[in-house]
């Protein structure tokens, strides 16, 4: 079956900071992104809204879309709680008619929903759910510690800051020096470029860390790194469960904390009063492995910052300031050379004693 | 409708650590508890067993309990992962062939079970899973920092050590203090005893806090204190992420660490070696009071022991030296007065600013 060909739906909300699912779409699967509805971005560039995606078009409505091929509709954005907006349902509907394919990260399956189901099956296209999880899952208990492989999560200050972009970027340059390496996705996102993983943040509370655990078992036995996604953060009250369930579930020898370097206080919340102040960099180290230590002593290896907002002097700043704040490595693995990331990862790697 | 008269299903598990919400039951509705079936600990009472119910009786067979005229069956042990054990079909089956209603906290809903469901609806009897999340829930976005009343969450060395026995015998003593009290219920077990609450191990990982913070926003409006019942451990693999999710989305303003004395390791995984060994109680001060900060501040502000395996001068030494090392208020309050605790809470409650 050929790779799909993607209209993206981001009706909205395409932007940097605000599609997250569609923008990594964009980045590391461009060769399958044929165009990104969204009516307030239409008549622009992926390049000119994003800053990558060359001259993926941006159109104004669903015909538009139509008008590109696709093969298979992506729901680019994740709305907090996951629920589907009503006025998107005629469109999905509008898709299925045409025999597209519907890929979704959304909580809300569209498997479940009578309506698509059906339709769907009478027209024999897929309903890809990337959130739905696996059907047999249990609690965690410790196997993640034993593996080989240096297991590695990225964990931040906050949702949205880069966590899972970090480990794409870390992985290539980690292949680059000898080692076997493989990205464990726990997101939609993930998931949609890595071809597998578990949506953490979609499975029953009790199984947050044994979804963990069983990724990591998957993926140590042909690797040297195993590079975990990180979800939330443990400072946010909306998903720090999920972050603390992940980092004691996958049990990691190391961490990458990442964070975006112009951002002050949790950014969920933006319709308020930002009311939660994100600590300093030092602090959120101690945080991560302070909470870490109980069930596996766990480093935080190296800082990953986002800088997509600053200028070029203002980013060398965030990234010398952070550096000299922990005492750490510190890039932002996206703009500027990874190499201090991985070399930290690969050192530690390499310097293990054998199992 | 009357109140049931439960038979407990607690086969081959019916003791002081392994049935809790069977324990439960017997210990704070023993007026509705006609028996419990266990074949091991058949011919015992409950008082023999579990150092408190009386002449409850432990019998060998469904039908010694059927005799004993109970109007519904309570699935009394859950074990790790929730899973309904094959050989207890046939009990339940049986029970709602005979006009029982059914209670259940296990994960696998028996709503869920066609044979269960159509069986069920036949007879005009109810399945009742303590566990299942209410439909709508949200992610937590920290509005239950702002209520009046002040909230109390337990928090625990590891499952199973007397978080929600805490808090429920803590009620008694703030209500006689003048103190309006409300018990939030977040396990199958609480809820089963409160007749109200939210079993947040059972909901999608992302609502955990949000579940919280609606249980709270829920109790506040009309009381001074609302105690939170604690879920798992921040230091347990399996569900710590169950447990920071609660801490973050109820924002309590105080704690209560509630540790099991005798206890060196976490229980959970008593068929292999223990590998997780519990921090020292000052430790787990800081490391709850660290984890909470970011969201809102909160204090432990006594620690909750529970002694039941040890003799009556080990439990008066175990009290001292948690006292001694933490330099908090300690007791065990089921089995010495919890008064030390219900004055470091009621002192807080009475000492706020007005709001």
């Amino acid at each position: 079956m050929p790779d799909p060909r993607f209209l993206i739906i981001a009706e909205g909300a395409f932007g940097p900071e605000t599609s997250k699912t569609a923008n990594s779409a964009v980045r590391y699967l461009p060769e399958r992104v044929v165009g990104v509805l969204d009516s307030k971005a239409s008549g622009r560039t992926c390049q000119e809204v994003l800053g990558f995606g060359d001259a993926i078009p941006v159109v104004r409505t669903i015909d538009e879309g139509f008008a590109l091929n696709p093969t298979a509709v992506l729901i680019g954005i994740a709305p907090a709680g996951g629920q589907l907006p009503a006025e998107w349902r005629g469109w999905i509907l509008a898709s299925i008619d045409r025999g597209l394919d519907v890929w979704s990260g959304l909580h809300t399956y569209l498997a479940s929903d009578a309506e698509f189901a059906s339709r769907a099956a009478a027209k024999g296209v897929a309903l890809k759910d990337l959130r739905r999880p696996p059907p047999k899952l249990s609690v965690s208990d410790g196997k993640a510690k034993s593996v080989d492989a240096l297991v590695v999560l990225s964990v931040g200050s906050d949702c949205n800051v880069g966590k899972m972009t970090a480990q794409l970027q870390l992985a290539r340059g980690l292949e680059a020096r000898g080692l076997r390496t493989r990205f464990a996705a726990t997101g939609q996102t993930g998931i949609l470029i890595a071809g597998w993983g578990i949506a953490v943040d979609a499975v029953v509370a009790d199984f947050i860390g044994g979804a963990a655990e069983q990724l990591v078992l998957e993926a140590a036995p042909d690797a040297d790194v195993v590079l975990v996604e990180g979800q939330g953060s443990l400072i946010h009250p909306g998903y720090s469960g999920v972050t603390l369930g992940l980092l004691h579930g996958s049990c990691p020898k190391g961490m990458i904390l990442c964070h975006q370097s112009s951002r002050e206080f949790i950014g969920d919340y933006s319709g308020r009063t930002p009311w939660l102040r994100i600590p300093p960099l030092g602090e959120l180290v101690r945080l991560h492995e302070y909470a870490a230590a109980p069930v596996q002593p766990s480093k935080v290896l190296g800082i990953a910052l986002n800088t997509y907002d600053l200028s070029h002097a203002e980013a060398e700043a965030a990234v010398a300031r952070a550096a000299a704040e922990t005492g750490l490595p510190a890039t932002d693995p996206v703009r500027f050379d990874p190499a201090p990331l991985v070399d930290a990862i690969a050192t530690f790697a390499w310097s293990r004693p054998p199992a």
